[in-house]
């Protein structure tokens, strides 16, 4: 099965967007195996100005990355999709032998470069700029409405 | 102050997305008169085909848009906008005297052409499809942002 890693920095802090974060999660199980890696961010360490904090939070997120993974990284410069041609690329993806996927998404901050340079694929989720946080929640729900494009399913919430 | 009518219909579901959008509601009203205003629809009626509901549903939305608004129309087909645009979209409107603006979004099949002819500006969140619950939460955070990019203020979630 799909193995599918979002990683991202730090807890969500609202319960409500944790509540629809697992919502989707489970959501998603039917199709894939999603597993949420979070990592720790120096922004409260104090004494670390807001790059030093991107670059830490950067290395941390490409530490966390397992082998061999497709990664996505979120990105607002990142190429944009209809959900169409994001359930095609995933289907391409899965045609292509890639068993494991990886989607990065930065602090508040947004993501160093290195984590871009090392992506195969930047995607921005609208030209709106959204909360990282709400970024894990609209990046769930676009996860789940592939597999169902996929699948030919109609769209259950 | 500006009034926000927020026009959609029936009840959200889901009570996490019923909390992250009174989250937006009570962070917006500093800035506004947030007043949301849910028509019903006849879906669960039975009887009605997805084109007469559409039909309907339009009806209901157009009946509930207070006099003299400035509509917009949520609408995937509509202009996609950055934040900064956005905010600059609504200060144009503010200085031009607009006082009530007013944010339609269909129900789960989508707006009528009654409505988006109606509507003054049809606005896209993304390329991508939500599901018209969660196009409420992104739109008032949406909102929520502008207002504090108008005012000059570091984004608070």
């Amino acid at each position: 099965m799909l193995k599918i890693h979002l990683v991202w920095v730090e807890k969500t802090k609202d319960a409500w967007l944790r509540q629809g974060i697992d919502h989707y999660l489970d959501r998603l199980k039917p199709f894939a195996q999603p597993r949420v890696i979070q990592v720790r961010s120096k922004r409260k360490a104090g004494a670390f100005s807001a790059s030093q904090v991107m670059y830490h939070e950067g290395k941390a997120l490409l530490m966390a990355l397992p082998k061999d993974c497709f990664v996505f990284a979120l990105d607002e410069k990142g190429k944009m999709l209809t959900s169409l041609e994001f359930a095609r690329l995933l289907e391409r993806l899965e045609l292509q032998g890639k068993r494991k996927l990886a989607f990065v998404i930065g602090g508040h901050l947004g993501l160093s470069s290195d984590v871009t340079k090392r992506a195969a694929f930047c995607l921005s989720l609208s030209p709106m700029t959204f909360t990282h946080d709400m970024a894990r929640l609209i990046l769930l729900e676009q996860l789940y409405r592939a597999f169902t494009i996929k699948a030919g399913l109609p769209y259950h919430k």
